[in-house]
């Protein structure tokens, strides 16, 4: 089933000590997009400026993803620039310029709004309630958030939460949102604002998933050669919403399985600059690596 | 197969959000036994003072836990006072007094040197040593350590690593011996300096096993009330030896079995004070637990 999404498209330079990479292909959209390609089709919903190179435009075009929402504003496209340093945990952002995201408010083509599945990238709380209010009531809407909008957008962010059914964050926010710091707790509290889903990312340590029924546990896949983080919540989020739309429902069962299939996903991407790597792969790669994982957690 | 530890026994004084425990059962030597005994009967060395509670010795006698290796020596039993702040990750130390600690050199009883199965609890390395000198070729032997001695006695430790089987350390402990940030690629340098297996622990993050045909991953299990984190290790180790023992020898799925036996154990004795807990429960708690777990990690 076809799955929407509404996130950022963007220019990244990105410093890592594996090397560095200027004014390639970024954006939440395009890693969520990228990874969701391997199942389903998908109609994405963003802005670039007129500066956003074709070849760019033409790399998302062959991958299966529909581009009919992507408009182009006079000025410059939304450009990130940041550096990892030795952890590799966390990045530190040197400029953002949000150019033309800045004054964009996403409207949805027509064609998109019967899209059964969608994720709301991480943005103003405020657009995301937009882009729900033109949906015609889609199956299963899930969103990610960040730090700011928590502190900064507060209330909106709990009128988003109402009209989802997963929400898809890391483990800090889940602690500030929520103030407990006990990770189950945190899991629990969300879900009494919301959705049924609530699936807590964890960086290198993997995911916890809380349904209705219980927990599901995800262990992070072991990467030795992480060259640069950037996106790995969004193709963890693109696996794992791509999975879902694929089978058509989101049972807990399948939810288990999507998540497996977004860590794979985001293992991969974390192996290259921009989309380069998962660029490189194919459907047998991903299914070769979610083999050998399982057999890692099998017990 | 009888298991051998060698490790300590205190009285600690523990505080944490959830209450206060003060001169309860402690040690090393004391988690690592009760959690064991699950499995297998289990050899003790170790030393308390003359002030030790005869109590405390007829609780651990009672559970099948042979004694004839604690000593007792005139003096003070070893203490420990400590604190966990809300986030419960990391023990601040209030006061150490070795005591009869700080003066004792294992002495390994001739009935216990033939023991198939060794845990050297953490402890100085040249001491770790020396227990090895005394036993009669054990088949698997295991030890843990601590930030300490890996700045202050390295070479002894490194001396350490070459004689055992399992290195089981935390992720903080390998990053700094290796000086490795990436845990894939410390527990690879890891077993490069002797032990074929290396026991990574990421606290509430679950485990990463590193065997010679490749990778294990454990996740923690999702503990909603940490009453006191005191012993999450040794207890983790018990479970994992005991398990091994109980089988006699430390096949990769042996050990992959293990490891969530420690990890189950380690559950139950963090939701209590002291070994509480782990009293409280029997085989049958454990096993459920096990299949709820199991049934959070299949995919």
């Amino acid at each position: 089933m076809p799955l929407l999404v509404v996130g950022s498209v963007g220019i990244d330079t990105v410093e890592t000590p594996h090397g560095k990479a200027e004014e390639v292909l970024g954006g939440s959209a395009v890693y969520f997009s990228w990874a969701a390609t391997f199942f389903t089709p998908v109609r994405l919903v963003s802005v670039v400026g007129s500066d956003f190179p074709h070849h760019y435009r033409s790399i998302l075009q062959a991958k299966n993803i529909d581009m009919r929402g992507l408009e182009v504003m006079e000025g410059k496209t939304f450009r990130w620039s940041g550096r990892y340093k030795d952890t590799m945990h966390v990045a530190e952002t040197l400029s953002v310029d949000l150019n033309v995201f800045g004054k964009y408010v996403p409207r949805v083509p027509e064609p998109f709004r019967d899209s059964r599945f969608v994720f709301l990238a991480n943005g103003l709380p405020s657009l995301q309630l937009k882009v729900l209010d033109q949906m015609n009531e889609p199956d299963f809407v899930a969103a990610d958030t960040m730090n700011h909008w928590i502190t900064e957008s507060k209330p909106e962010l709990l009128e988003v939460l109402k009209r989802i059914d997963a929400f898809i964050l890391n483990d800090g926010e889940a602690r500030q949102l929520t103030g407990e710091h006990n990770l189950i707790k945190a899991a629990k509290s969300l879900q009494k604002l919301g959705p049924s889903y609530v699936i807590i990312k964890k960086g290198e340590h993997g995911s916890l998933v809380v349904t209705e029924e219980g927990f599901c546990l995800v262990p992070g896949y072991p990467t030795e050669h992480v060259k640069d983080p950037t996106g790995a919540g969004d193709s963890f989020a693109g696996g794992t919403m791509g999975y879902l739309a694929k089978m058509g429902n989101a049972s807990t069962e399948n939810l288990r399985q999507a998540v497996v299939y977004g860590t794979i996903l985001a293992s991969f991407n974390v192996e290259g600059f921009s989309i380069e790597r998962l660029q490189q792969i194919n459907m047998a790669d991903v299914e070769a690596r979610r083999r050998q994982f399982a057999s890692m957690v099998r017990f």
